[in-house]
């Protein structure tokens, strides 16, 4: 399993503990066969193996718009640095983009870089001038981008911690573009890389897309906290809860 | 010469009339060596065969994005429908792209298309629904792509009139990217698309070149306008203007 995967059995829902199993058994249901799908294609092509992480971004706007570029690229993680109050802000525009990502905030920059390397991830930096043109770097491999923020982009120290720092080459007099639209040019850049590379860009294991199934039907179904409790008060009573609860 | 070049000569500078290379040779004295290499680079990479166009774009930040994405990725022309408001407004943020561009404002979307078509471009409309993937569309030919609005996308009257409509595709939960967003993608992907088919994505008539760099120095140069008339008074005098005025 990828080891950014934050989901794991067994599942808490209110103190009870469920396996994503059971959450798929007792929430399927009341999902329609067109949402189904669409959980499985979102499934399909989502990948824990590039991660886009901001540091410091604090327009709400470009949050929302990064997070809504990197769920629709097939990012799970998305890592912020310090921007806890952009974030919130930011909750109320994105179009619910955040609701399907993992997303985690971090404090400083040293202990998300630490954390990343660890587990095995390059530290990609974009950078306006000090970088290399993107497509000179491969994505292949498990690797965390870093985005810096709207006036002093990203940081020494994140530029010394680099093992490469990119740029998305400009052909005008303009010299840099507006922060989300680099973060979706990066983004996309990447996804249509790792087509070229790979074949493919989501790459979830079985073990993986099963608790994600899992995760994405708790924040999928409504009130599926309630459902879960009632189902398990009721154990035994048949999973198709929806027509029970219609007699 | 392509037919969406505007420039030509004689260029009139306040009544009087001058030609591209008197103009050059008048102002080139003003420009540092950097600024001459860079002037050179960015009329390389040019090109009109890509024309972006926004139809009733009304936020000024999604404009003055647009506007930066598309001077930065070697679009020359831009087309606005209906949006002289935004623009009005936008132009105080664009980092001076817009400076770099040639603008122009259609007031309905009919005698756009009608214009654009006159001149051999093929009318590629974006939208998130009805749509292919912008993969399965060649940009070596003359193409105008059409931007709609941040609410209600491109209108019904475009999406008929389009030879092909495009979107760029998504592949999470997620259901439309910012507008700002879209228009880079779009635009990133056609400079690849025509790298990979051409070799290049500027294309630009010795003829146009010589236009061009005749106004960019125009735009560039401090003053220009007063530093022409200056000299046209001096006629005969040497076109280092700039020692003479040091004396």
């Amino acid at each position: 399993m990828n080891p950014l995967c934050p989901h794991a059995e067994p599942f808490w829902v209110a103190g009870e503990a469920f396996s994503a199993q059971e959450i798929q058994d007792l929430l399927g249901p009341y999902l329609s066969d067109e949402r189904h799908a669409r959980i499985r294609d979102v499934i399909a092509q989502r990948t824990y193996s590039i991660v886009p992480v901001t540091e410091g971004l604090y327009d709400r706007g470009n949050v929302s718009a990064v997070m809504r570029s990197a769920e629709a690229m097939g990012c799970q993680p998305l890592h912020m640095i310090d921007t806890s109050k952009a974030f919130k802000e930011a909750k109320r525009v994105t179009q619910g983009a955040d609701k399907w990502l993992d997303i985690r905030i971090w404090k400083d920059t040293a202990s998300c870089v630490e954390f990343l390397r660890r587990h095995g991830y390059r530290i990609v930096v974009t950078h306006v001038r000090k970088a290399k043109p993107i497509a000179e770097v491969r994505f292949d491999v498990p690797t965390a981008i870093f985005f810096g923020n709207e006036k002093t982009g990203t940081s020494e120290e994140l530029l010394e911690a680099a093992n490469d720092r990119v740029m998305v080459p400009m052909q005008g007099f303009t010299r840099s573009f507006n922060i989300s639209v680099a973060a979706a040019l990066c983004l996309y850049h990447i996804q249509q890389d790792r087509l070229r590379r790979l074949g493919r860009h989501g790459d979830l294991d079985e073990e993986t897309r099963h608790l994600l199934t899992a995760s994405f039907y708790l924040r999928g179904v409504p009130n599926a906290e309630e459902i879960l409790l009632e189902m398990r008060t009721k154990r035994g009573a048949s999973p198709d809860g929806k027509a029970k609860n219609n007699a």
